[in-house]
């Protein structure tokens, strides 16, 4: 098999220039099979002026952590569908941790915890997407991960202290949130795109006039998750970007044409990389040139149509998808998807834009063609862009400068480098790519389909995350990494700047409603094993633990009383945690070292019920429970 | 950190004999830190008698599967309270699916759609613990995998050729379903232990009188996963276990005291492997011998107290927490807990017991010392056993006849070799080591706790499965795999025995429920692309896709409706699965190639809803979506 890797990396050749056109007929490219989809894979032929490959470099194999060494990177995944973030160590490709955001957890309770279920009510699903960290003078700062919920709309944030959510916000007047991104000179907004244009009231009116609708570009407050304003805009909303100033945030738009179908959205041959000017929105909002829409109370600013003080909308061929900020923050890269090409916009020049004295279109420095389908782009530390290219199934690595100077100079080839990747792939990024320190060590492709890369494991594949050596000239493949469904984009980080608590400082928000209940009730969470009634039909049970044991062997309730359970986990030591789970009531959840948690359940059944802690947590695990009496 | 890992390499020595005594003071072994749980890593001083190990072999980095290489096994994990089941490969140690058996997913919509919230009712969690295929003449038939939940007492069933879930069971008058194990001469029962003793009707008597609680050893049909019968006995059950003819089941019985506090659990020196013989059982329930406990119909031989033809009491010492069967069909190994020793029974000499020829402690056939904290235990082909060791940290091999041997002849030494493993082992598996064909090629380690092994990710940390080439005379760490939580236990299967479908096949017979909709209808599930209404406040809605396309565009309802959508994913090719996910309607669920799969819901909000594919399924398919318009 050995061999067949390296019979695939002899297609890491320049680009094949016979697809040096734009995409056309666009009727004829929605079979699924046009687009390679479902195309067989594609070792194919090599490309005319083949040559082999250079032999593997010596490091071919520092992707490989040995037992007890610990990665290089922390890598924050998006879980897509799943609805949950991961953290992936880089470069092992092992997953270190799940962390439940939209989703329902059973391990931990997610979900069914009085905290957490106050913050997602009901609702079990969420399609996360982009998963960014807050930022401080261009870096990261390791405080907070934000992630988006596609279906929900939604935006949520972790604490990287204690890697678990402090905050779910919900985005009015959207639907279909994609794209965002946190402002990077410091802490401050961050930006999130509506995908789906609706009507803008949503309650019935404008059922069915489709050019009528509009969408929403918001911003929220990253340190207190409020949403302080929306611009609307006429067009679907795709991938978001920041500048490295708080000057602009970034929306690709690929359906300027509002249409309602597949057809009609692709009806342009161009369509808009809309640039938003947040000084200016900023004083529109303090000066009340806003409106409301609907129920909510949050100003919009309405910038639909024509270019405004608000809104550039600098034309880019058809269907744009990603939009990304290079590391010295003069360039921004939108990705053609519908064109073998992205477009380079020299972020300086915006300014003029804006002021009239120069064409939206003028900012436009560099187009290079990059292959069929491009989606995202990363960066290095030396100047070259990692282009992912959907159709063709290849990363394009290619020079920022020289594509600048083939803009006026078709000789120069800005095309360094095209490597295969595994099949069709969707997002990529680099180590640090996304912040002013991107240092050109690893790059992941998000590879949507798998096919026959791994065992056969039924009709729903993993999705294939590879592992790109680009610390050299070329690019060259180390690891495939199969994902469950279906992890969207992710960011690489440095160790160095992330620093969670190894045991629980008991600081967080969600303490205070804990001490509420305790100072109610007269005892200290860390002391009290009891129940209180608190009314005909309510108790509390107030319980401590250290392995292995709780120290409430007992309780006795009545059939149909409602039972909230607040533990605390004494144990004080890395790495110990304790949960509690009730057995035949539905009940689970995680306590960590030096933790309060509580969750409140119906005792709906007379009986003798056992509860237990479900995390191994000492040779004695298994006997370390209790009994729930309950009365008929 | 390579150093590092040769210097705990060193411990890899024979046993400390200083051990050799059974864990007295029990007491004193509740705190966490006598017994490991909390320890310093174990480096320490080497063990008397050291010598410097062996060079790392050649074959030390076969374990790397490398891009475009395939596994040589499937890894079928219990995701503990995840409530999952894992696929992973091996030896890559990478997880290639998850799958939703007793969680809520988002991902999937599990829990959600019509079938699997029948199957699961509003339950979110679930605690998976044992994970086995069924069995033909002593080795996998690829059919089916079972897996239990401990929280709900219950017993699901995944069907390989679909790698889905297609029937749950709940298991009657039991709490803690801890152990379970299927016949091994062909799929006949799946047996499951009680691990929780309970009033025996549990409807509120008893309450509080443990010395009349009874735990059920339990019989469902594996084919049609009937509860077939129910034996009830007086002790605490842990660990299950099946002989290889059909004849026999196991259970630890770890608290023969019947104590509901851990010091009474602890107080005998000896506990019980309980045998329980299956025709005899099978005898009394077609005689009606049986008794019928609470609201439940299943037929219960009440076995508690004595030694009967139905269970056999064999004292082992205090604890006993694991029992396997050797692959030769001879043995059954129970580990100790809280004895450094495992105990060997001599499966032949059960008959003469039961018969009351000799006593049940004359089947033990060896005792050999291992460690402190046995717990499990798995094999080669070439006689060697391997128990993972908790409180110490190890596994440790060691050889069945040597340790006969030793039996009659203190002299001799079965103990082969010791390999730490990072920290606090629990279950342990090898190769098809749970069948006659075990092949002696990968160990699984799976530790409960991993401290610093991976980068920190706060509190919760991951467990670390660790992987250990056992093909040579000596034991080979070679792979830390950090995991979710908390993988209880694994088998790991030989590829060539698995054989999913590639596209669904429309052959379960969860389609017989969409197909009865259709005929009511008098539609197609393959053609109809439209909206049913079914009454005042309830519509159906048939739908199918092509990539990137639903070829229903948008529909219309009143607000309140019940909505049913019915979607049928056309598209014919492997890894080209759809989805469905209603914006802002906590909606969301999976569609595999050539399958139906059904969602329902209250279209609760007058306006513009998009529904779209949220599985990445082609260069269009942000644009796969359509329209609901609902009316206010």
């Amino acid at each position: 098999m050995a061999e067949r890797h390296h019979q695939k990396d002899q297609t890491d050749e320049l680009a094949d220039q016979g697809r040096r056109t734009f995409l056309k007929g666009s009727a004829a490219m929605i079979g699924a099979a046009a687009l390679g989809a479902c195309s067989t894979n594609q070792q194919g032929t090599p490309h005319e002026g083949f040559t082999p490959p250079a032999p593997a470099p010596a490091t071919h194999n520092k992707h490989e952590v040995k037992p007890g060494q610990l990665d290089d990177y922390y890598g924050f995944w998006s879980g897509g569908q799943s609805g949950e973030i991961r953290i992936l160590g880089v470069p092992s490709m092992r997953e270190l941790k799940r962390i439940p955001v939209f989703n329902r957890d059973s391990a931990t309770g997610w979900g069914g915890t009085d905290f957490s279920k106050d913050l997602l009510g009901n609702r079990m699903s969420g399609d996360t997407h982009h998963v960014h960290l807050s930022y401080e003078n261009g870096t990261y700062d390791g405080r907070y991960v934000y992630v988006n919920d596609k279906a929900g709309a939604r935006l949520a944030r972790v604490r990287i202290a204690t890697m678990e959510v402090d905050k779910i916000v919900d985005i009015p007047n959207s639907q279909g949130t994609h794209g965002i991104f946190p402002q990077r000179h410091k802490t401050g907004y961050v930006m999130c795109n509506s995908e789906f244009r609706t009507p803008q009231v949503n309650d019935g009116r404008d059922l069915d006039t489709p050019a009528n609708y509009a969408a929403m570009h918001t911003a929220i407050d990253g340190e207190t998750m409020e949403v302080k304003w929306q611009v609307m805009v006429e067009g679907n909303m795709d991938l978001a970007a920041t500048d490295y100033k708080g000057l602009y945030s970034f929306a690709t738009c690929y359906n300027s044409e509002g249409a309602d179908t597949l057809e009609g959205m692709m009806a342009a041959d161009r369509d808009r990389l809309y640039v938003f000017n947040i000084p200016e929105i900023e004083k529109a909002v303090q000066a009340g040139n806003t409106i409301k829409v609907g129920d909510s109370d949050v100003p919009v600013v309405d910038a639909r149509g024509e270019n405004s003080a608000y809104v550039l909308r600098v034309p880019v061929p058809k269907s744009p998808h990603g939009v990304n900020i290079d590391p010295t923050g003069n360039y921004a890269v939108a990705s053609g998807k519908l064109s073998p090409t992205v477009t380079v916009v020299d972020i300086n020049k915006l300014a003029d834009a804006f002021a009239g004295k120069i064409q939206p279109r003028d900012c436009v420095v560099a187009e290079p063609e990059v292959g069929l389908g491009p989606l995202h782009t990363c960066f290095d530390d030396r100047g070259n862009a990692y282009t992912s290219i959907f159709i063709d199934s290849v990363i394009t690595k290619w020079n920022i400068q020289k594509a600048i100077a083939q803009y006026s100079d078709a000789s120069v080839n800005p095309i360094v480098q095209k490597l295969d990747v595994h099949y069709q792939v969707g997002h990529t990024n680099a180590s640090m790519s996304e912040t002013k320190e991107a240092d050109g060590k690893w790059l992941i492709a998000l590879c949507k389909f798998s096919k026959d890369r791994f065992l056969n494991v039924g009709m729903l594949h993993p999705e294939n995350d590879q592992l790109v050596d680009i610390s050299g000239e070329r690019m060259h493949l180390v690891h495939d990494g199969p994902t469950y469904s279906e992890p969207h984009d992710c960011v690489v980080v440095r160790k160095d700047l992330i620093h969670p608590l190894k045991v629980q400082d008991r600081k967080d928000a969600r303490f205070a409603i804990y001490e509420a209940w305790a100072k109610e009730d007269g005892v200290d969470l860390l002391t009290t094993n009891k129940m209180i009634r608190k009314g005909k039909n309510f108790v509390r049970v107030y319980m401590t633990s250290v392995a292995p044991a709780f120290f409430l062997k007992k309780f006795t309730v009545k059939k149909g009383d409602r039972v909230q359970v607040i533990l605390t986990n004494l144990d004080n030591v890395e790495d110990l945690s304790h949960g509690f789970c009730m057995s035949n009531h539905d009940v689970n959840f995680i306590v960590n070292p030096q933790d309060t948690q509580s969750y409140t359940f119906t005792a709906d059944k007379a009986g003798v019920y056992w509860y237990y802690c479900p995390w191994f947590c000492h040779a004695l695990h298994l006997e370390m429970r209790g009994r729930m009496l309950v009365e008929g």
